[in-house]
């Protein structure tokens, strides 16, 4: 595992050992500074700086790290015969690359890909929720806005609200009746100030305007789905909340569907926990769990558009369930053997 | 005024005096339990409960209470002659009383129409934002998503947030480099816990799936731009900010429109500053400041839809600096006239 130190690497660790997955001998590697320990069935494994031959004698590669780190290690290991689920975006669009949700699209895995991309994190939960419906009633235009949790921004991000709002909270608010005017605050691991706040701006903004984890929704929308021609709008915003990414989404279907008929396909959806009407999911309750969840499913604009609420843990659903998942889908297929 | 001692209430009674509004005589009252004491000019003012008949003895009256009060007092008061400003959603929806943001539709104001209302603090910045490019291009379709404010929930929810953020920060957060898992939460005087959450409820949720604030941005929104076939659908979300509304949305116009032609009609919409590209604004920034702010302004899912990002203050634009714009312009018009 490459990456094992960080926010998604401890929950990949804690995954492989709470869903008993066969793994004889560990090798955590940090990606790039070495130092912190790993954790991994009770014992504390140092996690030095990557050492690719011993990489390549492993059967299975986890990267869970940066585009960079993917790109320097990912095509020698599958190369050397080594299956390598990488969950960075370095690949994702690489036409041989399969980019697999194995509840949406495990008919992708080839056993001659060895490297195998997982999705963005954000993309993660409408793929899933709105996989069978797509199927069933084709999915021709989708807008959607994100309220994404810091902790997909990485540990810096996350320790930058909590001290952001560790410093407001100690602030005499409300002194005066009056809700405080905060002013623009100070940032620098995200572009603005995120406590008490939400920032429209999730990766580099681009000449057509969208940023990054837009297009990167998009793209791999389309591929995931099959739906070249899907065409998608993203707003994406980071939001003060820890864990659980959200989404608000339009969807508009080839042809009408009732919210009864669409709320009964979502039921029978893989991976995905339907609320009751007037329920929905939170990041705080959906935090830290595995599934998709979807409520407040309406009719949208017009007869062939549904809208719907989505929520899912950008660590586990969005980066270490996914790339544990295909790893377990390759063991049930036989072609990774347990030594 | 009623309900001079809550959150809207302050703000409208700083406006009066910044803005020099002529005040004579300000007969400040609450809107149920007295006690509290507003402040005008430098002074304390007892608050009591409403008294009628000297309420009716003004020249103009700021309501800025419940629904329920404003049923109960707003007709009288019209029918007395006094000019009623009722910033509730009591009368919004009443085809003889005028809905009007000024910059928008000061038109609507009529001279025997004396009980006005204001509009929803949600739609208030999208009216105004897409004010112009609406009656331009024809706006024929809105999706929105909503990042709302707590201050919009009143007092009781900003001093949840605030409890609940400080208990959150003084526990010791990431101490094992996992993002933590908050679990559910309490909460009260909101659906959800909301600190380090994002609930997508604000107001009942209908047998359509709909909330009550979503309902009134569609209602008001086609009032207030007489567009009475506008399909629109929102999904509104209440996220832990203090004050600044914040909203997602794709516009569908009648006609296409390249982001340059948008841009160059938002630059010179009256009441809004527009970002330039590659910022935007955030409620932090804009929160206790008088205009609608935009940015993001980008192409959407198709050449006659503009997908763009808005935030205005709640309690200003969206409420009391919207109420003493209306009546400025009733002064302006000599409909009002200073003692």
């Amino acid at each position: 595992m490459v990456g094992a130190t960080g926010m998604v690497g401890r929950e990949l660790l804690r995954l492989l050992e709470n869903r008993r997955f066969p793994v004889a001998q560990l090798l955590p590697f940090s990606s790039g500074r070495a130092g912190a320990a790993a954790r991994f069935r009770g014992r504390s494994l140092p996690a030095p700086a990557v050492d690719f031959l011993a990489l390549s004698s492993c059967d299975i590669a986890f990267l869970v790290s940066s585009d960079e780190v993917a790109r320097t290690l990912a095509p020698r290991l599958a190369a050397a015969g080594v299956w390598t689920i990488d969950d960075s975006a370095a690949f994702r669009q690489d036409p041989r690359v399969p980019l697999v949700i194995p509840e949406v699209n495990a008919a992708a895995l080839r056993r001659d890909a060895r490297l195998i991309a997982g999705p963005n994190c954000t993309m993660t939960g409408l793929a899933v929720a709105a996989g069978r419906l797509h199927r069933e009633f084709g999915v021709r235009e989708a807008r959607v806005a994100s309220y994404q949790a810091v902790s997909g921004a990485g540990k810096a991000a996350l320790g930058e609200l909590f001290t952001q709002a560790r410093a407001l909270a100690r602030t005499k608010l409300l002194s005066d009746g009056r809700a405080p005017s905060l002013g623009p605050g100070r940032a620098s691991a995200l572009p603005r100030a995120i406590a008490f706040n939400v920032v429209p701006q999730v990766g580099r903004l681009g000449a057509d305007g969208y940023s990054g984890e837009e297009n990167k929704v998009r793209d791999e929308l389309r591929k995931i789905w099959s739906a070249p021609r899907l065409r998608a709008s993203v707003t994406a915003v980071r939001v003060p909340t820890i864990r659980g990414h959200a989404l608000a989404a339009w969807l508009t279907l080839a042809r009408p569907v009732s919210v009864a008929r669409a709320r009964a396909i979502l039921a029978k959806t893989p991976g995905l926990v339907l609320s009751e009407a007037g329920d929905y999911p939170t990041p705080r309750a959906a935090g830290g769990t595995d599934p998709v969840y979807a409520g407040r499913v309406r009719q949208g604009t017009g007869p062939r558009e549904i809208a719907l609420w989505i929520v899912s843990d950008n660590l586990l659903k969005g980066a270490a369930l996914n790339s544990v998942q295909v790893a377990e889908e390759l063991l049930r297929r036989r072609w990774l053997v347990p030594r």
